[in-house]
């Protein structure tokens, strides 16, 4: 691989002929060997916007020339379009400001400019103008995070709540054993045990809604600590129009620059939101493998969609495959809140120094609920059927069906009957009556299943 | 000590003569040695309003009669005041559902009456109709969450928003260095950096408001399951009107009981929230620590107060305590955050059995973070001093004032005079001329640090 | 309440009459009005032994008179002996070195000294001599996790390893199905599942032994820094030998000084040997509550004690109240690992100033784990009994059986005959029979559950 | 791209031509389209040593003809080179038991070995002979773990510490003031605050190598569940010793067998090691990058290589970046604990079905812990110089050199000198001498800062 020589202040450095990237890229990429996590390719896109809103406001700025704001803002649509991505090759593990990767995207546009039109950018002078890594790269942040999160995440919720929804609907008739400390209870309806689901992942996406105005605050025009040093008055404004326009997304400036720059507490609170989503879906992801579990020696109320065999030694074996994945991915966003946290808390001054951290972690746990979230839904719950023998046969069995007569006759009476029901293996009808309490007439007359649970419209 | 023999559905047992709880209480006691936790006061106070509202919620539907209704509030407005705080001795490490607490305040309330008025009522059948613990004990966390924060909590951040906010304005013309990667960079104000700290209280509060309506969603009236089995219909909506009638909050019932009684995202969804403010805190102690490290040998812009003696071996020696405590803190709702996550998606089926974990940690970080926050308020923000003499100094110094001459000479020869004033330890303008770049009556022009702010308002 | 003045280098300040601390102590509980969690008695215990030793070994370096010796020796007695326990009102949240602490004791010390023999002792000069919190408060978190470790967590896993060891031998006859994915599986005996558990325990009691030599290395002797200034050379031997001596542990100087001070790797690691406990706790206890789900529409292979009522609304139920103690305490020391890492690491030069946070949670885990077992162990699992009759009709009953006969037959055809027998709700051998495969004779003499297990020692 | 029909017991299905896997990798690729996070490829390396192994013992039991022998073993040399990497799509996101994975593996190897020699093997009958998914998956997984740690994390640890050993003697002459509470202090060396740094890598060494032991365990033999179904008595010790012959690593058949399948608190363990390592550098970079801020306005009292500009805005700043890329790495392997904690906690019955994500976790830490030391040695530590001078000024200036005066003249009037010394501004000597206490040449006698520090020899 040939090798032409660049230089930035440090000196002079080899770059391979073969790519756009320049000295600072250079540097860093041999620097930084460490892990093999490059800097999310969102980011990268996000970036791309924002240098080409960048070009054109300081053009409308009078601070940039025609020529050199419209090459710059060819070469960005190559970024955004993706045609570039092999040309970014840093690592997540870079400075923690993120100015190695915002360097790459100033080094690209300038190489790529000079191959395409022969025209010479500097990347500092003239790509960066108006901006410093400090704002530029937490605006990139918010985008990325932003975009994925209305393009992928919430979408999916959205679908699985629907499906979750639907099936509370249709189950609504189906009348089955409750249980609680994982033991038998009293009846619910199998469509009552799904509207919690729904609800659940309602109230998910309306708090993550509720945290979306956080990440469309932009940091640009902050430039180095939130100042503004270097840019024009007003560059805030005409850039976060600029890339409400170009992504339909409700940019505006963050209103105290200094604070978006110092902390990141916008996608740390965010993240939050998405850990309780985490922590639902662990819930009902172990819920629903636990109701189909069996088929004979479980509890067998669900039947799950069979899409793969399950075993290598256990011949016609299939198993929650699809539960599985999405409680591995709520351990990980768990584990990526940790990880947040202790970036987001450990800022000094002005600037923040694991961004590059914190957006890695923020980008895979929204990709990863969003896609598992996806797939369980298309894979595992939209196929669920209900094993109507065995929960009529639960149902039937379950001797806390004598909470029903605890009104009538106490708690004290009804406990006797209850104990007695389960010391001899008995019904709690034929408890009842060897005690003398009451008839089987009047027993079954107050205990009726379906009676002890209301009507409940998920749509009310 | 003397023991009565009391009974319930499991057998006799012996509890002491001079407490008011009964069988289960005192199973529970023994069963559950475990640590030295009790149940936090504050869910034993919100049993208290609930215990009342339900015998007058019974009354009004003709379920308990007149004087039973009258006793029980009676007792109700004693646990209320605090008066029975030594009767509920149960661990947080009991049943995960909270029922023994709950029946722990059932048997004191009829224990209690009987020693009043002699009157008999049973636990379950009188005092906890109409309820399951079920629906009672989300109940009472709610209610004390909701109550904590907007007593304790939300009034110290705000009071720290306040004096970060007028600290803010105080020092809206004090030009320093700031920081970026710890290293030395540009100007700001001292009023500009700490409105970062305030914008990031303020956040925090807002997001913090923007979580309370979860919290204000009321179990109650979804008895066992959520079913709502044994109580009257409009219970709920009865209930929660009284409770926010006593307490002030407006609290609602829970749109889907099933989900709050098998999940607390609420909580979960809130305390991240929470965990943000530990975030954003950790982050503003760590600043002031460190810009008051010193006196003579660290970076010294602040003079914080001294308010005790630092040391038990060094005469004289001051320390940022204040400081120390507050991120102590911010750890502890760190890691309760985790216990918070763990907890929250590890129920099964209609309940999640990790109540009494999950309340006891939000308690506590509700009332850590407002404690301290109070703390620091009153015990170091309000006494900060700036030292002007070092702050001057410091932005003298700073080589990164070279940033202004960027714009007119590019990045490159900027670079050339910083790296030159550094190698030979001279200052900028020394650099400067010496290379012939400039004269000093220009450098002086251009180079003006209070000219790299803006003018900023935190009140606009 | 009288007050009388107390007088240290920041001026004057009212102490309470009754109590035997002085100004440090009354500076510090008025300026960090903060929770309720006052510093734990452990570490109190810690520092009586702690000053008492330092008295008699600086008496030895004839550093201290006689008289002062002996006076000092006795209220550490006391200390020891918890007589003086009132006397300790300081938060966790102080300040991050323990220094309040230390001197609240020294205070306490010289005070309680006063009022018995009238003898002026200084707080620093004499009780504190040849230390400095810096190693004093270290030595005294060592001591006492090292001793709650040995005296409460350790014996309680070793009995919990007893209990199911003893369950594994009983058990090692009964045959049962085994369960992957919480779908049926191939057999295995309740003796070999438990002796699993037995094994986790074991192995996370001797990861827990090999930590222990990190916490019997005490900081004291390096004073501040680590440096040893103010103190005799060989005051660490001759200290560590005492404490040993007093304390039966084998108690030694820490290698090098400097980084116990600046870091608490040793209590973060040993913790982390605690959170592994917490996490085979969390698997074991939700096992055998999920092994004795039921009683009716569960798995219910095994019957859980039955300790007290466990509903306030269905009478007669019981619920696995024991295995939710026990994984609540395992949520919460998950969570307190989580602190305990930020805290570790976020320690500034030569001091790690967040002491009192990492004690606080080390301890409360170490206790809450080992009084959890302990109840674990005496109140659920000696109690456990095997319901042989739905073992035996599980174990028939799997379908998974069926993977006797893939070595034979092939994966391929093993499978075809599941698939039938679950889709037709026959019986393998109904399904062999009928694709021909082989006679009733020779399937059951394939297929033989007890075959399908090896025979298992645990004491081999 | 063309595709065949391939079969497994749920019927047929498309695969690409191009590729060697199978059905079951092909349902697997589809149905988990979740992240782009695939089977970390150590774990495939992993698995072609074990296939290799488990070939050849199986042919010396008689299970296996040599034909199939041969041509296994040579695919699975392919495998280890890396030849095969193209054909392992699966994610992290699959089957929790890693079954597909496997399954991926066996047919890969068919397929291969097919296209090789023509030879027809079954996946399942023949390549996955005398195994399970749920015993040859966590055997990959802790061969994967052992290596990873031994060849790069670990190495990386030792150089690290190797490197920091050296400064500290290197720098065992340099008298410096030592920093507590962040707040200046007494003396120390700053080979002595560097010993401290090497003390802390060194015992993350040592117990990270107390736990290699519980990773040389081995699942190998257990089959499914641990009973060791359809394997050979004896299977596991030739197993494990032919790997140990393959890898040079000592592993040996897990004691019990059921544990290691339905759990997995060796990794849990020992990543609790590897939390502890990042614990230790996240507080080792801060110091590092503390001591060296400046460079005119911070502490200053280090200089860091200048390895790469440092902002894009400022020209000529220099970032500590090898100390924040280090920094983020620790803040993920905190995050990947909670992770690690979450999936080791969640298992049940006979199999933990989080074997991916805590495999992907714990392989991440490890590499990323390695790369990041490595880096961190290399491109910060190595070459690292002190700034004598401002040492030099630092240790003259703090008031704390007041402590040397406190055995002779008792705490409370050295604390008077310094108080006296802090308000005036002036020097210690200067504060003494105006109150009268000593002359200059006694202040110059008892306060000699060289004499506040002991020698100190890393290597003793």
């Amino acid at each position: 691989m040939t090798a032409r020589t660049e230089t930035d202040f440090m000196g002079e450095i080899h770059v391979p002929e073969n790519v756009y990237w320049g000295a600072q890229t250079q540097r860093a990429f041999e620097n930084f060997n460490i892990g093999d996590e490059t800097m999310p390719i969102p980011v990268i896109r996000a970036f791309g916007y924002l240098k080409k809103a960048a070009a054109l406001v300081n053009g409308s700025f009078g601070l940039l020339p025609d020529d050199k704001v419209r090459i710059i803002a060819q070469v960005c649509d190559e970024i955004i379009k993706g045609d570039l991505d092999g040309h970014f090759p840093l690592k997540v593990w870079q400075t923690g400001s993120g100015t190695q990767t915002n360097m790459n995207v100033n080094e690209v546009i300038a190489g790529r400019a000079r191959k395409l039109s022969g025209q010479k950018l500097h990347p500092n002078d003239d790509v960066n103008k108006s901006q410093s890594s400090n704002d530029a790269f937490p605006t990139a942040m918010h985008m990325a995070a932003y975009d994925l999160l209305v393009t992928t995440t919430m979408p999916a919720l959205k679908a699985l709540y629907r499906e979750l929804a639907q099936k509370s609907r249709e189950w609504e008739a189906i009348v089955k054993i409750g249980r609680t400390h994982f033991m038998d209870a009293v009846p619910l309806t199998l469509g009552q045990e799904f509207s919690g689901y729904a609800a659940m992942v309602e109230q998910d996406i309306r708090v993550l809604t509720d945290h979306l105005p956080l990440l469309a605050r932009l940091a640009i025009g902050g430039t180095v600590l939130g100042t503004g040093l270097n840019s024009p008055e007003g560059f805030d404004v005409k850039m976060t129009k600029m890339l409400a326009k170009f992504t339909g997304h409700p940019f505006v400036p963050a209103p105290n620059k200094f604070a978006v720059l110092a902390a990141h507490d916008d996608l740390v609170a965010c993240h939050g939101a998405l850990k309780t989503v985490a922590v639902s879906l662990m819930k009902i992801a172990n819920d629903i493998r636990m109701l189909g579990s069996g088929p004979r020696c479980g509890i067998g109320e669900l039947q799950l969609p069979a899409n793969e065999p399950g075993s290598s030694i256990m011949p016609g074996k299939v198993n929650p495959t699809q539960a599985e994945a999405l409680t591995m991915v709520c351990a990980q966003v768990m584990g990526n809140d940790t990880t947040l946290s202790v970036a987001g808390a450990s800022g000094h001054f002005e600037l923040n120094v694991f961004k590059p951290v914190i957006i890695y972690n923020f980008l895979q746990s929204a990709r990863l609920l969003g896609n598992a979230a996806d797939s369980f839904t298309r894979n595992c719950i939209r196929g669920l059927l209900p094993n109507q023998k065995t929960i009529q046969a639960h149902l039937e069995n379950s001797l806390m069906l004598v909470t029903a007569l605890a009104p009538e006759f106490g708690y004290d009476k009804a406990a006797v009957i209850a104990k007695k029901a389960h010391a001899q293996g008995i019904t709690l009808e034929q408890a009842a009556c060897d005690l003398g309490y009451l008839t089987k007439d009047e027993f079954r007359q107050l205990v009726d299943p379906s009676a002890m649970t209301r009507p409940f419209n998920i749509d009310k």
